[in-house]
C-alpha cells in the first residue's frame, strides 16, 4: 500500500472535479438562477480540498502502483466524488439534509439515477446542470474503469477484457491507461455531442438536451423534468433516447472498432449480439403484453416498451410510461432487465451480458460433462477459450451480486419497507437503473426511504457501481496487511 | 443407453408402488370409507402395468448399468410413480381432473407438499394415506438418490459425497446401492416411528399420527386438516414436528454416524453447524419481528417463528399460522429459506446449506485473489479440499436453479398470475415446499392455478426434487446419441 500516492490522485481527482463545477457555476450565472454564491463556495471548498491533500504528500513518481494501490483508488475516489459533489445540493438547499444530498450525488456519479427531489422543474439550472454533470463524469469514469483498469486488476472476470484496445504503452500501468482513456473519452464526447444535436433537431431546449444527453450516455438517467421523458410525450425524443441508450450499453470498445472501420463489429461480437437479441425479444414480449389493455395502438405499445426495456436493460432508468400500470408479466420482464444489464465496457451496471452469456454456457458445460465424464472442455468465448480463473471470477461476482441483493432487501424489509419496495429499491440500486417498483416507482422517487435504507441504497449503488469486488476487497483484513 | 434395463427397472418400481397402494386399500376397507373400489382399480391397473413392463423386457444380468441409464432410470422413475401415483385420487374423484390428479400426486412423490385439494377433511381415509404416503416412498426415494446415486453419477457436486457411508461393497454401482439403502430405510423407519409415537402421546389419533409422520420425514408437507399443523393449535405438536422437520433436513449420513456412537458429529460436520446457526438467527429474528405486533407473548411468537422457519428451511411446508399476516421482514426471510433449502443428503429440497457454504467460501477465495493475485488457494471443507470440478458442478447447478426460478416465474406472469404468486409458487414448487405466498399462499392452495402453469410449476417440482441435472440432460440431444 502506498498512501502516498493514493491521496495525491484523490486530490488530483478531488481539484478536476472542483474545477467542473465551474459549469453550472456559468450556468448559474447565465440564467441568474439564485444558486450563484452557493456554487462558488462548494467550487471554492472542493478544489481548496484538493489542493490541500496533492500539496501534503509527496511525489513518488519511481514508484509504480500495484493491484492495491488501484483499488484503493478506485473506491475512494468514486466515495469521494460521492462526498463533494454533495456540497452544491447542501449550500443551495435543495435536499433536505446531508443524507439527501449524499444520495443525490452519489447516484450521480454512481450512474444510478435514483433521486430524492420531488420537484425537479423548481431546481435553480446550475443545480439541474450539476445534476446531470455527476452523472456524465460518473459515466467516464466508468468507461476508464471497466475497460483500463478492471481488467488489469483482475476483478470479476474483467481480465477478459485486457487487451481491447490497442496502445503503444503496454506494460506500465499508468501510461497504459491514460491512452486509452483519452481514444474513449473522444467517443463518449462524440456520441453525447450527436444526441445533443438530434435531441435539438426534435425542438428541445439547449439546456435540457444537453442536460439528458450529459444523463444518457452514462446510462445515468436525471432528466430535467418532474416526470422524466414521459413530459415530453413526443415520440421522436423517445426513439432518440432510445437508440443512444443503446448505443451506451454497448462495449465502448467495438464503438473505437467501429469508428476506426470494422462496419460490422456490433454483429461479430458474442456479447453485442445476445445483447441486442434479448433487448428485442424483451421488447417484442412486452409490446405484445401491453398493447389491447394498455394500449390501443400497436405503434404506442412498441413505442413504450422499446423505450422501457432499453431503458432498464442499459440500467439508463429514463421513464416514458408508468409501467406500474402494465401487467405483471412486463414488470416481471423489467425486474429481470435490472439484473441482467447492459455489455460489459460500457457504462450500463448490472450483471452483464457477457457474465451471462459465460455462466449459461458453463451451464450446459456442466450437463455436457454429466453426459461425458472424461471429455475434456472449455468455455469459448468469440472463438477463444475463457480460462477457469476468469470463470471463477465471474461465479465469484455473480454470487457476491445475489448475496448482497438478498442481505440488502432483508435489511430494507427490516427498516419496515413493503417487499416489492425492498427487492425493487435495492435491485435498482445494486444495478444502478434508479426507479423501481411500489414507493420507488417510476412516477415516485426515494424521499420517502428512511435514512438507513438510504445508507443501504447508497452502499448498493457504490458496490454495484465498482463490481462489488473493488469496493468489498477493502472491507478484508488481509487487504490492510504489508 | 440400455432400455431394456431401464424399462424393466422402471416395471419393478411401478410393481412395487402398486403394491403399497395395499396399505390405504386396507385402511380403506378398515374406515369403510367408500374408496375401496377406487383403490383396487388402481392398484390393480398399477401392478399390472409393472408386471407388463417386466414381463417384456429381458433380464441382462452380464451388463452394467452405466451414467446414462441411471439418470433415465431415475427420471423416469420419478415420472412414473407420479402418473400411477395419481390413479387413486383420480378414480376416488376427489380432484377435478387428470392435471389436478398428475398434481396432486408428483407434489408427493417429490415431497412438495402443493395441494389442488381445498377440503381436505372431506377426504376418504384411504386416499388421505395414499397422500402421505407419497410423500413418505418419495422422500425413502430422495435419500437414497443424493446419499447414493447422485454422488457416483456426479451431479451437482454432490461427488462430494462418494464415500459418505461405508460399504462392503465399492466398486459396483447396484449392490453399492442397495447396501446402502438398507442402511438409510432403517433409520428413516425409525425416526418416523419415533414421531409416530411422540405424536400420540400428545393425544393425536394414530392416523393422523401416521399420515403426519409420513409427511415429515420427507419434508413432505402433506397434512390431514385443512388448516395444517395450525388446525390442532397446540405448542406440543408444533414443537414435536419442528424437531423432526430439522432431523428430516439434515444429513441421513450423519443420523448413521450417530446411531453408530459418534454423538458430536452434528457439531463437527461444517454444513450441519452452519445449518442449525441459519436455522437459529432465522428463527431469533423472526421472533423478535413478530413478537409485540403480530403476537403479544414471546412464547407465541417462539413457537410460530420457529416452525415455520423450520417448516420452510427444510422445505417440508407444513403451515402453524397465516405467516402473511406477518411483517415483510419475516415474510422475505421465509422466501430465503425457500432458497436455502436443507442439508444436502436429507430429504429436503432448495439450494442446500453445503452448496451456500461452498460458494461463499469461493466467493471470499476470490476476494482473497484479487489481493494475493499469484497465490494458490483451495477451498476446504470439513478440512478437505474441494475440487474445482465440484465447484464448478454447484455454480452450474446454482445458476440453472436460478435461471429455471427466472423463466418460470416470467411464464407464471405470462398466463396472468400476479408477481408474488408468479415467484412464490416457482420457488415453493423447485425448492419442494408447498404453500408460497398470494393466491397460493399458507391458507389457500394451488386449485386456482390456470391449468398450464400446474404443469409448469409440476415440471418445476421434477426439476427441483432430481438438482436440474438429472432432467434436463435428457433434454439434450447429446444425451440420446451413441
Amino acid at each position: 500500500m502506498n498512501f502516498q500516492i493514493i491521496v495525491r490522485f484523490t486530490g488530483i481527482l478531488t481539484f478536476f472535479l472542483g474545477l467542473s463545477m465551474g459549469a453550472p457555476l456559468a450556468v448559474s450565472l447565465l440564467f441568474e438562477d439564485n444558486c450563484t454564491q452557493p456554487l462558488i463556495l462548494a467550487m471554492a471548498i472542493t478544489c481548496f480540498l484538493g489542493i490541500i491533500l496533492f500539496a501534503f504528500t509527496k511525489n513518488q513518481k519511481e514508484k509504480q502502483l500495484n493491484h492495491r494501490d488501484g483499488i484503493a483508488i478506485v473506491t475512494l475516489g468514486w466515495m469521494m466524488a460521492g462526498l463533494v459533489g454533495a456540497l452544491p445540493f447542501l449550500f443551495a438547499g435543495v435536499t433536505p439534509g446531508f443524507t439527501d444530498a449524499c444520495f443525490e450525488s452519489i447516484s450521480g456519479f454512481t450512474t444510478t439515477g435514483a433521486s430524492i427531489i420531488t420537484d425537479i422543474e423548481s431546481l435553480p439550472e446550475g443545480i439541474l446542470l450539476w445534476r446531470s454533470l455527476t452523472q456524465w463524469l460518473g459515466g467516464m469514469g466508468i468507461i476508464v474503469l471497466s475497460i483500463a483498469i478492471l481488467p488489469f486488476l483482475g476483478i470479476g472476470g474483467m481480465q477478459l477484457y485486457k487487451a481491447e484496445i490497442p496502445s503503444p504503452v503496454v506494460d506500465k500501468l499508468k501510461p497504459r491507461i491514460s491512452e486509452t482513456a483519452r481514444i474513449l473519452w473522444k467517443i463518449y464526447l462524440l456520441i453525447t455531442l450527436l444526441q445533443v444535436a438530434l435531441l435539438l433537431g426534435g425542438g428541445m431546449s439547449l439546456f435540457d438536451a444537453v442536460c439528458h444527453a450529459f444523463c444518457t450516455m452514462p446510462t445515468g438517467g436525471f432528466s430535467t423534468q418532474n416526470a422524466s421523458i414521459a413530459q415530453y410525450n413526443s415520440a421522436y425524443f423517445d426513439f432518440v433516447i432510445v437508440i443512444f441508450m443503446l448505443l451506451a450499453g454497448i462495449n465502448f470498445s467495438l464503438h473505437y472498432r467501429l469508428l476506426k472501420g470494422d462496419l460490422k463489429i456490433f454483429g461479430k461480437d458474442s456479447e453485442c449480439r445476445v445483447f441486442l437479441i434479448i433487448v428485442g425479444a424483451f421488447i417484442l414480449l412486452v409490446t405484445l403484453d401491453i398493447y389491447g389493455d394498455v394500449y390501443k395502438s400497436l405503434f404506442q405499445a412498441f413505442r413504450f416498451a422499446a423505450f422501457q426495456v432499453s431503458s432498464i436493460i442499459t440500467t439508463t432508468g429514463f421513464v416514458s410510461a408508468d409501467y406500474e400500470k402494465w401487467p405483471h408479466f412486463s414488470q416481471l420482464i423489467l425486474l429481470v432487465c435490472m439484473f441482467l444489464g447492459a455489455m460489459a465496457g460500457s457504462t450500463g451496471g448490472g450483471i452483464k451480458i457477457v457474465r451471462i452469456i459465460l455462466m449459461v454456457k458453463h451451464g450446459y458445460q456442466q450437463i455436457f460433462r454429466i453426459i461425458h465424464p472424461h471429455a475434456v472442455t472449455t468455455v469459448k468465448l468469440n472463438g477463444q477459450a475463457v480460462s477457469t480463473d476468469v470463470l471463477g471470477s465471474i461465479w465469484g461476482f455473480f454470487f457476491l451480486y445475489m448475496g448482497l441483493f438478498v442481505v440488502a432487501s432483508l435489511v430494507m424489509a427490516g427498516l419496515g419497507l413493503n417487499f416489492i419496495t425492498s427487492i425493487s429499491s435495492v435491485a435498482a440500486s445494486i444495478g444502478n437503473i434508479g426507479p423501481g417498483f411500489g414507493l420507488v416507482g417510476p412516477i415516485r422517487n426515494y424521499l420517502e426511504i428512511p435514512m438507513a435504507g438510504k445508507w443501504v441504497l447508497i452502499s448498493c449503488m457504490l458496490l454495484g457501481r465498482l463490481e462489488i469486488y473493488t469496493v468489498i476487497v477493502l472491507l478484508v483484513p488481509e487487504y490492510w496487511r504489508r
